[in-house]
């Protein structure tokens, strides 16, 4: 047994990555110093109630109420209390006293992060945040390290597990989103308030982290366009499974080339659900599981594929950083800044250029099809495809006969080539009020080509 | 602008991999710059011979054949030569001279890696070799850096492109082995000689590395076991195919917990063509793709893939690790060396535990089950599945008809619950010399479950 120098770990926050951490800790500790090449010591877990209860059994005597005092002196600290407040306090308090920090906190980092590497980089700290974005799966290193003499075109991610688990059912059972959430609920895959996941807010997160590394700049949350599933039924979950697609929520980074100010590089940054092709990889990423779709221009297509969440599983990207963290300390040297130094203007979602597919009730009458093509050509959006089906007026559903032709309405489906966002959203306004359609049913973005 | 200070970056080799290393550090230089926080000034590129033909146009000046003059005073030495000598050589004095060192040579590192980290460690230098294992797929820093806090379990990895190739063309096209060979190399997907891929020398080499990264031990060459590919017909894909399962070339390091000496872990690195399940997510894996699928104990189940190969995929893992060098050298600080002080014993293939499908030759005679049965309990081997075809005299193809029913073979196909390879092999041998068996067809190994 090598004799090491101990570094001192404080940890923030028992819940339920947290008390997995300290657990893991603990059992592996001689592996871990081996790793390290220190002593990794937990010097205490501080919360805000000792009695509440925990996922795991831990010393009682590791657990304090009293952060700062666990901060002072720590080499390590690692941040798993979430939120902003009093997290972010923390986290500067412990850059600030030379400590290393390691965070899972997204939201922190999505809203705060040049505030906190900025910290760091002034006294020479490291930043570590495996965890922050889809999980266990190592993301950051690649996209920082990995991929950092590469230019990445585009990042398309399934990076909340809870909304991949409520798709997925959807599409392999034909379920309403109801039902599944509620059974999600039940489950606990869906928390009791499930808005940060199923509107998107997680997702964005996520996004605004994954596009910050890859594009080498500071990506606000606020530049970052939303859109959660809870317009996704089993209507349009049918319909893209007949078309050879399913719908996931998708996090979609992408560099636009020569579109910034002055012909340079611009990015957008996207959270929404959008159709996919079924033999994409990622359409095969089922239940609550995470995968990010990375293409880059040297690369070419790289995917990375795993559990997004779950305490133990998040608690293996903690620990990564917390050796990290260890080796760096005992190699000495100053941290490595975050690269942000491309800057490039992210731009809103109304210049984003994907493919759509438009669906609409209309009318089936003559020339309905000449009027609808063309409010599309003068808008700028050129038809792909068109698949007309008739409804049947006793079901609703779509049928290939025609009961008392001149009385039904059909349904319209339009894939079109690839639009610029702004001027489909102000070509469908116009279909919308268009005599010959009744109602649009859908618009949904097609990815992934 | 911002004036950086300027690093030295030495190219020693200007081959398929380093020429298009070359063109964007040449290209890129401004963003790189950026990224590393140091100029990376390609100071020159050793090659034997610079009027040889390059994939890349490249100022003539920087061509040089004097590696040693060039080597010193660089801060960043690239070694993209391949082969033992003179690379090995050239990156001892590079490490030497204070260079980080950055290198895509496998066979190197897996024959004497520890020799180079240890020099490395010696003067503090860091060794990067992301270009190594699986081309363009980042996953030694995730094993390295992202795994450290965890305990990994198995990897399993098609980690050659030319064999994934060419055994996915056998399987989607129902080929024979030596006619999709041929077609690899007059496309380019296999060398003239192909010897150090069919014969699973190159994932050897790979697999060694991955060990050692994953196991934190140093795994020499010598103790992988190797199978290539060359003994895979038709019949076994078309069965293969027809019983849910596809063959892939499987690079597979695993820990066996309790299997060392004193009950200590020990580890078992192989490699072979072994059958796996359609669902599992390796079996998607097409073309010359690459992917290495790694289970830990907190993380779960991680899938990392891309390009495995192709010279301007591997320069961007080469160039991601000059970056990180770069990083490094301004970060100041000595290197991380690499952590192998869990030092697990490497067991011998006979101790690894798979299950297998046997396929056998026997005469279609009552009685003839009974007596292979036997032969397989005695060998502590057990039996999950058994299928039994009959084989159509005139065609040799299997058939569910009895024509002359006494006078037919039958083919048998045994799916073994999980064996020591060591039982298995012995049994085999036992039902070769077995009167009712007419011949061992095959013997593959089943992984994945």
């Amino acid at each position: 047994m090598i004799d090491y120098r101990n570094l001192r770990v404080a940890l923030l926050g028992a819940g339920v990555v947290g008390s997995q951490v300290a657990a893991l800790l603990l059992k592996h500790a001689d592996e871990l110093a081996d790793r390290a090449g220190a002593g990794l010591e937990l010097a205490g877990i501080a919360v805000r109630d000792i009695d509440a209860p925990r996922d795991v059994d831990l010393p009682r005597e590791l657990f304090t109420t009293d952060a700062e005092s666990l901060i002072v002196g720590a080499d390590i600290v690692i941040e798993l209390m979430g939120g902003i407040e009093p997290a972010r306090t923390y986290l500067l308090a412990a850059i600030n006293s030379g400590a290393d920090v390691v965070t899972a906190n997204k939201a922190l980092l999505a809203t705060h992060g040049p505030e906190i590497f900025e910290a760091a980089d002034q006294v020479g700290a490291q930043v570590y945040y495996e965890a922050a974005a889809a999980g266990a799966i190592p993301i950051i290193r690649p996209l920082r390290d990995s991929l950092a003499g590469d230019r990445v075109q585009r990042i398309m991610g399934i990076v909340n597990g809870t909304t991949n688990y409520i798709l997925d059912r959807m599409d392999l059972e034909g379920a309403e989103f109801a039902d599944v959430l509620a059974d999600a609920q039940r489950l606990g895959y869906a928390e009791a308030d499930p808005t940060a996941d199923i509107e998107g807010y997680d997702a964005a997160q996520k996004a605004a982290i994954l596009a910050s590394l890859a594009f080498h700049t500071a990506v606000p949350l606020e530049a970052v366009h939303r859109e959660g599933i809870t317009r996704i039924d089993k209507t349009m979950m049918d319909a893209a499974r007949r078309a050879g697609y399913v719908i996931k929520l998708l996090a979609v980074c992408e560099r636009l080339t020569g579109e910034g100010t002055g012909g340079g590089d611009a990015i957008s940054v996207r959270v929404y659900p959008a159709l996919i092709a079924r033999a994409h990889p990622l359409a095969s990423v089922h239940g609550a599981n995470n995968a990010v779709f990375v293409q880059a221009e040297a690369a070419g297509n790289l995917m990375f594929y795993g559990a997004g969440a779950g305490g133990v599983q998040t608690a293996s990207a903690v620990l990564g950083d917390v050796v990290s963290a260890a080796r760096r300390h005992i190699a000495g040297g100053v941290g490595v800044g975050e690269s942000t130094r491309a800057n490039l203007p992210v731009v809103e979602i109304g210049r984003a250029v994907t493919r759509y597919q438009i669906t609409l009730e209309v009318s089936d009458l003559p020339g309905v099809l000449a009027t609808i093509a063309g409010v599309l050509s003068d808008g700028r959006v050129s038809i792909a495809t068109v698949e007309q089906a008739l409804i049947d007026p006793a079901t609703g559903e779509t049928t290939s006969t025609a009961t008392e032709r001149g009385a039904a309405t059909a349904r319209l489906v339009i894939g079109t080539h690839k639009a610029r966002e702004q001027d489909l959203s102000e070509t469908v306004e116009r279909l919308a009020e268009s005599d010959v359609v009744g109602r649009v049913v859908s618009v949904l973005r097609v990815e992934g080509d």
